[in-house]
């Protein structure tokens, strides 16, 4: 064999956002980009805010820049974990050190390597359908087997049940992502405090720890003052991946970190074995100067007040033209349900003949939905709702 | 189990490197920073070209802001990609297109998700010791075997004796390296030409590809106008590992790319598989805003003279000192024969009572030398000079 045929697959693999967009690109090129409306991409549409390019120009001037731009430890720099670390305790009272902290090219990065680590073979991973698809490769390339549990129909809040049902003693850990990709759902404390409880019950009866991983790089993007709970105030065995992507607006500079709780027994060498995963899967540090950036950003957030606008825009007029959704709190996506059960026919329609790009939620293990991701131009969406309007009357839904 | 034991391993284990540093790091508080000279870390010494700093802040002031800092695509920009293939065209006469290079976070990202592309169980990955010792982590990553084959005594240079009895019907891939890490050394063009014919030889023996890996990121620095040759220039089953963390002094920021030859049957899917391998492995792009960087930097070069000044300075005196080695022609290296067979007593001598913080090369395979990078300052090597003269006394090697 002259390569590996199973890493082929994933790296052949279209997925149905690549698609749909390639059809927008033809779509773009005929009719002209301002006639086709993209909501498949969730790439921020918002510059960094001003005090990232202003840590950025004063760390091009620090004196030693050897130091700015030289290696860095795998798990970051001491003074950034510290500085994470900190923020972590004065906003969710913890009492975490640069020790709990590994700072990682991004979220990706840190499901990657956490997953790796963690993995032996046989263990299960649940995770809460709909999904981010990326998960799946994580588990799967961590050698261990991917569980779904569905969300709750109506509200995308994790089903207790349901969640119930898919922990066996195989389990690993637990994977959330809230506020939600593609959902817009924010968990409410109530739900983490019925999941938290039963994780506990389960560790109990099994004998071992169940993890829960949160996968946070919508943390703070939400409106209307929601409240997102942070998973390690409720349960020990807690390890957050947070990513800078969003809040900062930089997800092209790969900027992220993995949490593990110091309640969790053995969490040092957890993050040891992280770091292992991290040396085999070729992480050898974070960008140096997004580093540093932290030191005076890492609280920082970019006006995040347009997506707030486009989501306002979207739900009103949806609602009114008779689509059906779940009201979002955050993120950027909002999940509409497909008026026939196949969405990703739907999906095609829609590109096809009202240059709609939606991306159906088949890959998301939630099958009959399409994502639209708002984080786009105000004025996208509103030249778009006359198409959607059309595509409402074709469909007979309104 | 509650994590990967065998992920632990590799993230616990101390490396030579670490452990003469923390020596160095007790010996430094007891008599001051300055009177340890420290020659263990192959940390760039000197800063980035202007040029970095001029294109950082032409890019901050583009207008597309969004577009600067959001994802690129997982392969990198094709203008940044396209650019770097026009380079290697026009410095080494291919004819390569974006489609031939996939932009990384660094070496380290591209050796493991080349071998990991690449390798099916099974396979054997062949590397000339010494060699970097993250290769045995990343071929034992990929789920393949290592195997060694010695260079030459003397001078260094691959030994095609000893590499033509490495290679079995298992060999998948042949990895070099130069300018050498540890020893300074470049291959000549006859012994690259050597090289290219015996794995052609072998290729028709065996009827299976054997690639030629060349892990490159001390092209650019070499003295005296020594010639690197590029090794897709004389065999067509080349693939190219490339960093611009020594060109560009840009350790931290974590930068190259792999480029794949097009005269190589089934380079594309070969990077499609390697694309797969870069997923799982959890790496989502390459820094944006130094990606941008690169289409105006990828072929400057940070001012180098000091490390042949230093360098040059090494030579003659451990030279008249009675100290045996080989002449480096490039990298920032100098590999010293250990007075005594076991080089890390020899190594642990030196710190602890010379000051002197020398990597003994056992972990680069090649035991009974000891490493001295010289990416330092020159001060610090004048400084040096007295410690190594009565080192020298004390082993009677004068």
């Amino acid at each position: 064999m002259m390569f590996n045929e199973e890493m082929y697959a994933y790296g052949a693999k279209g997925s149905a956002i690549r698609e749909i967009n390639s059809i927008g690109s033809k779509l773009a090129e005929e009719f002209g980009k301002e006639n086709v409306y993209n909501y498949s991409i969730g790439n921020p549409s918002l510059p960094p805010p001003q005090s990232v390019y202003d840590a950025i120009l004063s760390i091009l001037k620090e004196p030693d820049q050897v130091a700015v731009h030289g290696y860095s430890s795998n798990w970051g720099m001491k003074d950034v974990r510290a500085h994470l670390a900190e923020g972590i305790n004065s906003k969710f009272g913890q009492t975490l050190t640069y020790e709990n902290i590994f700072l990682t090219c991004g979220s990706c990065a840190a499901l990657s390597v956490l997953f790796k680590g963690l993995a032996v073979p046989g263990d299960e991973f649940i995770v809460i359908a709909p999904f981010f698809p990326e998960y799946t490769v994580f588990i799967e390339g961590a050698g261990a087997k991917q569980v779904i549990a569905m969300a709750h129909e109506g509200d995308f809040m994790i089903d207790i049940d349901n969640l119930r049902n898919a922990i066996t003693e195989k389990t690993k850990a637990v994977i959330i992502d809230s506020p939600n990709n593609p959902t817009g759902a924010v968990y409410t404390e109530e739900n983490i405090k019925a999941l938290c409880s039963l994780l506990r019950e389960k560790e109990a009866e099994l004998g071992h720890p169940i993890y829960l991983i949160s996968d946070e790089p919508y943390r703070a993007v939400v409106y209307d003052d929601i409240e997102v709970p942070y998973p390690m105030s409720y349960y020990d065995d807690s390890i957050i991946c947070y990513s800078f992507s969003k809040s900062l607006s930089l997800a092209g500079e790969r900027l992220g970190y993995i949490a593990f709780s110091n309640k969790m027994e053995n969490w040092l060498d957890i993050a040891k074995a992280v770091y292992g995963a991290a040396r085999i899967n070729g992480h050898a540090g974070t960008p140096t100067l997004f580093q540093k950036v932290l030191l005076t950003c890492a609280d920082d957030l970019t006006d995040i007040s347009v997506y707030k606008t486009n989501r306002d825009i979207l739900v009103e007029n949806l609602s009114e033209m008779g689509y059906s959704f779940v009201y979002p709190d955050g993120a950027f996506y909002l999940m509409v349900k497909s008026p026939i059960a196949d969405a990703t026919e739907f999906a095609y329609d829609a590109a096809n003949n009202y240059h709609l790009l939606l991306v159906p939620t088949d890959d998301f293990g939630y099958p009959g939905y399409v994502r639209l991701s708002y984080c786009v131009s105000t004025d996208m969406i509103k030249r778009s709702l006359p198409a959607f309007r059309k595509l409402a009357e074709a469909y007979g839904i309104c």
